[in-house]
């Protein structure tokens, strides 16, 4: 497929005008970043991984009536995709403590949490992805409070059938980050869930050994990321095997 | 554990006195029953892991806070619950039409429904379980519409969990049954998911073959059930392994 001209160039994927109006191509780099891109690198075989999770996480989604922005797969890198215009927030639905949440309420990482917390980051890569209150959300106009309840019960949703993908195979969602976006059908909006959804965006611990799958092992130094979402792969039958004819067709 | 006096004996389970006030103990037989018990057999194996993937699916949707009747699993065929006052209804969630909505309406099995739709039938093994509309269930007091808000989110959650669970195995959640139950903490009043859930109140569907791993095997006469309940087992890695020590280990 032919792809148009690129309209944006982020720290993980890049997007290219698609083939009609109202589609894009997102296609997933190999870069890693992390600490809002004080720490960079470049990872072998991410970019396909995150490509190909974020198709399966999308497509289960659909089949559960959850609406997102996934349209095909294209390729080892690239995927089709709906156009919206994207809430500037990150949406993040924590189950269990860690990361920032630790770090600023000094609670153990890895502590169940009472409820499935949703909080929400203002998206702008200058300021750093500053937490704010859904008071401030509101009153700048990012989103009305209908689309707030509805982000909510989105994410909730989201984190009930994420958390059963994981709870199948043996893995912990801890917290993941979803992107929202608002499409129209003629007068009417609505909201779905956009971006990628992926071992880059959610914490996923192994439930036997509590081994990080995720981003962390980037940013904290604990071994191979593509080792990591390999197993994330392999364990949802996402990757046909995990002999070295797989891992190297993640590769290319 | 010392077994209390039998309270009850069912079509698949026995209830047994617990061991403090409030508890009891879930005996899973292997007797199989379909169509209110006209079609009967003894099936090997199949109470063991009902016990086991029941306890596996409650356990999960405690992980991520669906209240349900779950204390601890016991030994191979018995697990401690809570004792509850059952609703008098069977709650059935569809996500495809299948067995009596797909005859009473003509509607190929496996056709993808708009939304999730849930029903009720009248727990009465006299009457054949008849299907019920909510009016009916608020009119005769088998619950007040309060609790049918709390059962329809209640199951709506199950529903996205379980469907999680199982899209990450590579299985099709077609449809399921619950009970729910009353339990008072105080004077509060909480609903429960009661009873069980696993292949025999679940239509699952390999999602590549068609091929279903559920009681319609043999309400159906399609094979060996055991062998349906037991890969399910597997891909959910409840059981070690597939070999034939395992296979043993199930029956007893
Ligand atoms: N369906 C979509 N339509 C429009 N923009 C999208 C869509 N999905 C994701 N995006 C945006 O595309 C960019 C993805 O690239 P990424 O590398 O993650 O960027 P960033 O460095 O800004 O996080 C993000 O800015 C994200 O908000
Ligand atoms: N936690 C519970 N407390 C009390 N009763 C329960 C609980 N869980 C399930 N039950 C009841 O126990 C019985 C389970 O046995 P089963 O063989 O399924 O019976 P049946 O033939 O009536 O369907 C059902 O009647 C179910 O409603
Ligand atoms: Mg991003
Ligand atoms: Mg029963």
């Amino acid at each position: 497929m032919a792809r148009g001209k690129k309209i944006y160039e982020g720290k993980a994927k890049t997007l290219y005008e698609g083939p009609e109006p109202g589609t894009l191509i997102q296609y997933f780099k190999d870069d890693a970043t992390a600490f809002n891109a004080e720490k960079k690198a470049v990872v072998d075989g991410k970019g396909v991984l995150n490509n190909r999770l974020s198709e399966f996480f999308m497509e289960g989604l659909n089949s559960i009536g959850v609406p997102n922005h996934f349209i095909k797969r294209l390729n080892m890198r690239e995927q089709l995709i709906r156009q919206c215009e994207i809430v500037p927030l990150e949406v993040i639905v924590r189950n269990f403590a860690a990361g920032s949440m630790s770090k600023r309420l000094g609670i153990e990482e890895g502590t169940r949490l009472p409820r499935p917390i949703i909080e929400f980051s203002y998206k702008d890569d200058d300021l750093g992805d500053p937490l704010v209150p859904e008071e401030y959300i509101i009153a700048f106009g990012w989103a009305s409070q209908q689309d707030m309840d509805d982000i909510v019960a989105l994410a909730l949703r989201v984190n009930d059938f994420m958390a059963g993908v994981m709870y199948g195979v043996g893995i912990k969602l801890i917290d993941f980050k979803i992107e929202i976006g608002r499409v129209w059908e003629g007068d009417f909006m609505r909201l779905i869930v956009a971006d990628e959804i992926s071992p880059d965006s959610c914490r996923l611990w192994d439930i036997e050994s509590g081994q990080k799958l995720d981003k962390d092992v980037f940013r904290r130094d604990l071994g191979n990321l593509t080792d990591a979402y390999t197993e994330v792969a392999r364990r949802l039958g996402v990757l046909p095997t995990n002999g070295p004819a797989a891992a190297n067709s993640v590769i290319n």
